[in-house]
């Protein structure tokens, strides 16, 4: 931010507010507070049979790597609504019966990532704007060494031993790196 | 938003960016665009015998009424941290054991409710400066018509129906009005 969003100034400072506990960004001519929050990333861990649906990424960060349909929360959308789009829009996938599963903050990049079960509706689907391959994988088929982000990793973890047991619990935690 | 905060131009647009699906406010000199994300508030339903406690808001909106101590997610904290600050800030009490328990999307608001069932560490609590007034209350005593929030509201339902069978599911949903 180089220039206050509210009055044009270029004389924005960083302090705390008075009744704060947080240094924020505050133009000293319209004394505008400009605060920043983190932000949602919902997906998706569609299942059909034995498989998971996965997608290979077209775009950085870690293209060429896989990763669970997922994304940038928009406004004006609920979680499992933006879970849904998100998986069309990278796997051109339908799904169904979404559950919540994992929810993990991430702090260092001030994320949260959301993420549910759910049924694949159909076997119709295909590569996205932002991947280059989708396909489905038994357990024993998933590229472990080249999944992008250790936040899908670690979701991708759970499922395949929570399915040992058939019980899916929801899943809470932190990562402090996911690379 | 009426300047760019990247430039300082006015001249803003809203349109479709190439390879996206929504409107989005782009800068016709720089071309940056500003995203906008619904925000995660996050919170406690802290609990001490048969008692849940509560805060009267000393703010708007809905000044006088009750809720959950709850607030904005920071950048760089965890949903955890965050749910604690909120519960430090709002209720100055301290509390442990934190399970996640509802997450409810406010679409209308593009805002989503992550709430925590935990435990009171003790009865040293006090209104912080959000606040008038913080109370332990039983079932039969829940200001249930001056609940400031729908989403509370319906937080503290849930929690009393679970009771009944010791067993705390996590609750997901979304409500499309929160007064």
């Amino acid at each position: 931010m180089n220039y206050c969003s509210h009055c044009g100034s270029k004389r924005l400072i960083s302090k705390i507010p008075e009744g704060d506990q947080l240094n924020r960004i505050i133009c000293e001519d319209c004394n505008f507070i400009h605060y920043k929050n983190p932000k949602i990333i919902a997906g998706c861990l569609p299942i059909w049979e034995d498989k998971v649906l996965l997608c290979k990424r077209a775009i950085e960060p870690h293209s060429g790597l896989w990763t669970l349909p997922a994304g940038f929360m928009e406004n004006n959308e609920t979680l499992e609504q933006a879970a849904i789009r998100e998986t069309w829009e990278e796997a051109q996938a339908r799904v169904e019966s979404l559950q919540l599963y994992t929810i993990i903050s991430l702090p260092h990049i001030s994320q949260v990532y959301i993420i549910f079960r759910c049924q694949l509706s159909d076997l119709n689907y295909a590569p996205g704007i932002e991947s280059t391959q989708v396909e489905l994988f038994k357990q024993d088929e998933i590229p472990w060494d080249t999944i992008a982000f250790k936040v899908i990793h670690h979701s991708l973890t759970h499922y395949f031993q929570d399915r040992l047991v058939d019980n899916f619990p929801v899943h809470t935690g932190q990562l402090t790196q996911n690379h």
